[in-house]
């Protein structure tokens, strides 16, 4: 017999019901007496448990009542309906055979466990019910992702993750080195000989695909990256981490309106996504983590966003009479306190904050006709602030290089970006959207290192 | 007016067949003459250009007869169906504005370009033939590989890119370091203080996620990872880069028969994927880079792979009578002329070969009752060699630590590793699809540095 999946039987149990099945799984808890007892059962392809239930009449009943948590057996009985009870069915066992012991010292029983605990043994998280919808959350969002764009016709770009360059100019990067750390070859002047290294030159790892990504939304219109960046900063906070993923997509023909058409598009999409396909898990979240977070993402899925410029903003937070940590002046940059009063206090809803000062955002960034602000926009949503920020990039080679002179970044470095401007360079837009962050908005999940499976943070990378 | 994509004219141009439209894109060509002219537009969205003829009712005749290849227009005009032609239709063009000019020392003009030079040009070779085709491939088998697991409910594993361990306990690994290479901190004895770094240990890129992603099949029971890896080995040759990605499926509960046809399963169902959505791009590889792609191609859809051992391999490859460079024995690892001699000449399909002996495999493959070959799988096919490398894994705790100690692991190393065999470790299974080696598989394209946007080599990490 065909085992089936937990998850088949809970989504198709009516074509299932009085007949013989058999299912595989590990033992979650189980409950004794002497002539019978019950078993939750969990396969992984599934948030919820299946019941088991069997008697002395198994051959193997004591064996069987002995098991301790985690075991993994082999069930085949009859799937029978328990109207009135908590579970709406079981399996009654007329077999169940041991496919794995689990030792007795198992550290996941049933009493809670802190998420600290659980951060020191990431290889077993997640089977506790918090990390198994987390990580199957996290699962469904990358997919909804790929599938928004894919279906939108937009290319996948892999960009590079050693790379020669650093994007923003900016930024503690990771270095990448074959060196014998106790032999690094010396140039006559004492300063490191790079040209030794492996790859001829000093390399880094990314913090960003925007460059690359602009490049080839410029040869097939519509590109977004997905993989992984790297921060060195020494920041021990919740919601940083030193290895997470980010999404950026590129438009080329597009300017600062159809951008952010594209980013409230998509978050709408993989919100609703992840209520389509993982009702389970988010009623989880809602009940155990944060009691407001299906109201919030409902709000999200049927407002339309709210826009703001950065100068309007600076206007309301300056009226607003609130007592805020840092003051609000105009060309200061927005706190999470000030993003956090505008989503949440005065838009209830995301808002898109647009040009703000140039002084404070990067060199590529399409400088406006007030010579003062640049096209760029951030996606603030209630609950956490910035979620997503993008702009307009510049595509005027003379300001753009203007531009890089004012904030002391060497040309020379650049010579690929800057030739796009030369060949073509139509007017485009991006964004990113840090994947961590999502995750945590869609999860309520409040520390980073809890929604990626083996974070790597300063001083920690375990596993 | 909306814009229209290209592939949208041409995926529906019955909808629009007299009708005035617009578009925007590029110009990939143009043939001129005193009255009127022709422009081959490329919008990025489609592998075919769209032609558009002009004539000089247009008031800026003169400027756009002028336009350098590669300037960006956006024009307005009727669809036409042109019986007879080479093109089904055309648009004749009632206003032509002018998005972005192009130099008239665009590297990529008419005449062809060895693959060598546009690799020189990175940023740009997107915008040709060959890597528009490429790319807009590699972008639609990222994404059959994530619709295949997805459909299946296999859990998407994001695992670690920096790591403290190296999974195969062998392959030279780039290291991550946030040193000051000019002042790197000592013990008392010389040697490096790795605890002074920024992980406060030694940390290098990661060669697989596999370890990882066993821990969480062992929760999620049919889990894959797509991501990043990285070799830090000086091999120039064009199957080798520093840089890759790589699919690591692993699946609990299933031994080396359910892996193999899972690959096979997989293998097919991309395949097919990119037959169905990029016609045009490989009747186009199948026209100019392999004529014999589209057949091999078929050939995989539409056989069953073939399956031998080993043993028996080498058994067929010694009375095969061919002189072969390598000398075979049992005990030897196959090269890739033993590889394409099985998959070619005898079984002139993808086949797998099972169960090598214990030598020449990793520590984690699990050991055959003979005592001296391992559950693993290799799937040959023709034209290539080996794509994919699998196993079932050593579930057994005594045995998986002997093999470590005969291969002189350090255990301590891999404690949580280990501890997964201790709480429920069933058996199971997974293999390695390296990325790349797919992509240049299903279009042909006979070196690495081809089929990666910016790639990675030794001596080399432009752009």
């Amino acid at each position: 017999m065909e085992s089936l999946s937990v998850r088949e039987i809970f989504r198709n149990s009516n074509s299932y019901f009085d007949q013989t099945i058999k299912v595989s799984g590990w033992i979650r808890t189980s409950r004794l007496s002497k002539t019978f007892g019950f078993i939750e059962l969990n396969d992984g392809t599934f948030f919820k448990n299946i019941q088991i239930v069997f008697d002395d009449t198994l051959h193997n009943f004591k064996e069987i009542s002995k098991l301790p948590i985690s075991s993994a057996i082999t069930v085949e009985g009859k799937l029978e309906e328990t109207p009135g009870s908590k579970q709406p069915f079981e399996i009654k066992a007329t077999t169940i055979n041991i496919e794995a012991l689990s030792s007795s010292d198992y550290p996941l029983q049933k009493k809670r466990h802190s998420l600290e605990f659980l951060r020191s043994i990431a290889h077993l998280r997640p089977r506790s019910n918090t990390f198994s919808a987390v990580f199957r959350v996290r699962s469904l969002v990358a997919y909804a992702i790929h599938k928004f764009f894919q279906e939108r016709d937009f290319v996948y770009t892999h960009t590079p993750i050693i790379t020669g360059s650093d994007c923003e100019g900016a930024g503690q990067m990771f270095r990448v080195t074959t060196f014998d750390m106790n032999s690094v070859p010396l140039k006559d002047d004492n300063t490191v000989d790079f040209s030794k290294d492996f790859f001829g030159k000093e390399t880094n790892l990314t913090v960003s695909g925007q460059l690359e990504a602009e490049a080839y939304a410029l040869a097939f219109r519509k590109v977004y990256t997905f993989g992984p960046t790297f921060r060195a900063e020494n920041s021990n906070t919740s919601r940083h981490a030193s290895e997470f993923w980010m999404i950026e997509p590129e438009i080329a023909f597009a300017d600062l309106e159809e951008n952010m058409a594209l980013a409230e598009d998509m978050l709408k999409y993989i919100i609703q996504y992840v209520l389509n396909n993982a009702p389970e898990e988010m009623e989880f979240f809602n009940n155990f983590i944060d009691n407001t977070l299906l109201d919030r993402l409902n709000n999200i899925v049927n407002s339309e966003f709210g826009k703001i410029t950065y100068t309007e903003a600076i206007d309301l937070l300056k009226k607003s009479g609130e007592n805020f940590e840092y003051p609000v002046e105009w060309g200061c940059d927005l706190q999470t306190e000030h993003e956090r009063y505008l989503t949440e206090k005065i838009f209830k809803k995301p808002v898109f904050v647009t040009d703000y000062p140039k002084d404070i955002k990067a060199f590529y960034m399409r400088l406006n006709d007030d010579n003062k602000t640049v096209a760029a926009m951030d996606l603030l949503v209630p609950g956490v602030g910035e979620i997503i920020g993008g702009s307009q990039r510049e595509e005027r080679l003379e300001i753009l290089e203007k531009r890089m002179e004012e904030m002391g970044l060497n040309k020379e470095d650049y010579w690929w970006y800057l030739e796009l401007r030369k060949y073509g360079g139509v007017k485009h837009s991006g964004y990113g959207l840090g994947f961590e962050r999502a995750i945590m908005y869609i999860t309520g999940m409040s520390n980073i290192r809890d929604v990626i499976p083996f974070p790597r943070t300063p001083k920690s990378a375990e596993f």
